[in-house]
């Protein structure tokens, strides 16, 4: 089918702005030489050698990350992005689309679970609108947030493209752009990803299928709750759309903005931006691992710095983890988004660093190594 | 066998003492109807039904241990006691014996990773020697040591009784009378039981087989790591002892003072006088959830009142854990005990609580409900 030529709602196949190739570029990986000495560190720590599991594999993702053996896990931020998706209108959501505005401002005024969780943990939680529909419910309130929306919501794509490449240029573009001032100088050292969208469910379950090739079954959940007509009606309708937008992509950035998000697009250049600046990318559940798969895909440097803070229940979570390489911290049948699921894992990854700073050593403390065997 | 008379190595089979019977009387179990009351308030947080998995059970065991749909996670503390085995002269360890007054030292001084831990989540740590062998690493040392112990460590158990039945009274009182100090009055909210003492998970596997009848095979693990030849010396230790001191038991309290470990015992009468002033108990490891395991067939009402922070790779934690029942939140492949994995679970908890207490309802935010479906 790819050979099939232009098709009516085919994208255009504008070039990539140069702004977001040199973001792109300027991604280094994580240095492994920082992760050996982390390592050799940790060896010398009063436990027995690999004691403390997988968060001596989190303080040394953490030293390659920031190119030290002493690596800080803190500040942390929850950076949750908003926006409406056009396939809420086809009834696949359990909420109306009103709810992602109305949410918003329970963000912004702190009685949402990401900011009671963000709180225990000492976290900030930043919001930022990318494309609300509904703005009534936040737009005048007094919590700051961050307000660069690319439309009134995306289409729906079960009718045609999401956005335009244009529009997905610049929804990536406000990500890398928020990204460059909240990592820049090191004002955050970790950075999760949340998201709130009515209807961002059946889209991040689009836009695994399409990056991954899994089917419409494996990845298609109920999101907040829908009913088992619905979740059928869903796996359907997203069968159908990846079928027909695959038919007539051109490219990676074609497939992306055919099944959209601005919300899931502006998180992936936020993962970017953030990675450029030796920034841990902490991955919530199923849509904010969409955009660190995304990420991944345009730049494959960036996947050495995200780290995937939980498992959800939503089937395309794995499938989305799996196509990136990461294993979650926690598996606690968390299935909200918001980057709640991230926020829980802060303190554990803030924990992973501190071993590496603040605990003694077997010659520090006077305490005798193993017995000779 | 338990009918062929006393032996030479029977314990003697005096009086439980009237103060731990009227400890274990003492204790009631959790209220379902606070955990109702919670659940019902759970349902008109702004979140989709259900959405935060373990985290909303998690907050119902506490809103039925504390009476109250709007519980406390904190203050929280993590109980170090430290004591010796006479098993360990068996060369069944990683570690020599001075390993364990130099780690009470460690963590007197907050050099080790439960201090790290419980630092970053703003837990307390408090050390009680219920038995070091060697203090001269401690001893007289600035930082508190609660010092009640019970005698230069425990016996060999290969050899005969690990402690005498008054020794075993006298652990498990020390753990009533710490535990009526530091959860009275709710000065903790949240005890987690932590543990050092080289040999103890070689004490701890024997408790577990001897308390569920499982194989040693089953429970027995490399503990701070030994070698193959060496798990396999302990694994035929264990059996042998198990079936040896099985043959002459005449009830719990023998069952567990043949088998022993101070610090074991002490933990077990903390969780009991913890779970009696409706602290919620949470169990770490190995040696910590034997501790558990202990306290719920002394006292059933216990149980309740303990959750499993996470799962070791010791393979006789999953079988202590099955066999009170409970479903660990982390699965971090942590195996060092201190109480270093219950830390690290103690922000869920917190969070847990925070949910209740903090979040918006659907009513008080302004939130549209789901769709009618």
């Amino acid at each position: 089918m790819e050979a099939g030529g232009p098709r009516a709602d085919a994208g255009s196949v504008g070039a990539v702005p140069p702004s977001v190739v040199a973001a792109i570029a300027a991604v280094e990986p994580p240095d492994p030489a920082w992760s050996d000495r982390a390592a050799d560190r940790q060896a010398r720590l009063t436990m027995p050698p690999g004691s403390l599991g997988r968060l001596l594999q989190v303080g040394r993702q953490l030293a390659a990350v920031q190119r030290t053996d002493r690596p800080f896990g803190r500040p942390a931020l929850v950076a949750v992005f908003a926006a409406d998706h056009g396939v809420a209108a086809a009834g696949l959501s359990a909420y109306p689309q009103e709810v992602t505005g109305q949410m918003v401002a329970n963000y912004l005024r702190g009685g949402a679970a990401v900011n009671v969780l963000a709180r225990r943990v000492g976290a900030e939680v930043r919001v930022a609108d990318l494309g609300v529909a509904r703005t009534a419910a936040f737009a005048g309130g007094t919590g700051r947030i961050a307000s660069h929306p690319v439309g009134p919501g995306t289409r729906n794509f079960l009718e045609g493209p999401a956005m335009t490449r244009a529009e997905a240029f610049r929804a990536f573009q406000v990500g890398l752009d928020l990204g460059a001032r909240w990592a820049g100088g090191g004002e955050f050292r970790v950075i999760a990803l949340g998201e709130m969208g009515i209807g961002n469910s059946t889209t991040a379950a689009a836009l695994i299928a399409a990056l991954t090739g899994a089917t419409a079954d494996a990845v298609v959940g109920r999101g907040t709750g829908v009913d088992d007509r619905t979740l059928a009606a869903k796996r359907d309708a997203v069968a159908a759309a990846v079928a027909r937008h695959e038919a007539g992509a051109v490219d990676v950035w074609d497939r992306i903005s055919r099944l959209g998000g601005f919300e899931v697009l502006g998180l992936a250049g936020l993962a970017v931006a953030a990675a450029r600046r030796r920034s841990l990318v902490v991955l919530d559940g199923l849509i904010s691992t969409t955009a660190g798969l995304i990420a991944a895909r345009l730049c494959p440097a960036v996947a050495g710095s995200l780290l995937a803070a939980h498992l959800s229940p939503e089937p395309g979570h794995r499938v989305a983890l799996d196509a990136i390489g990461l294993q979650p911290l926690l598996d606690l049948g968390l299935r909200l988004g918001e980057g709640a699921g991230a926020a829980l894992a802060l303190p554990i990854i803030a924990s992973a660093a501190d071993v590496l700073r603040d605990m003694a050593t077997f010659d520090d403390a006077g305490v005798s190594g193993p017995v000779a065997s």
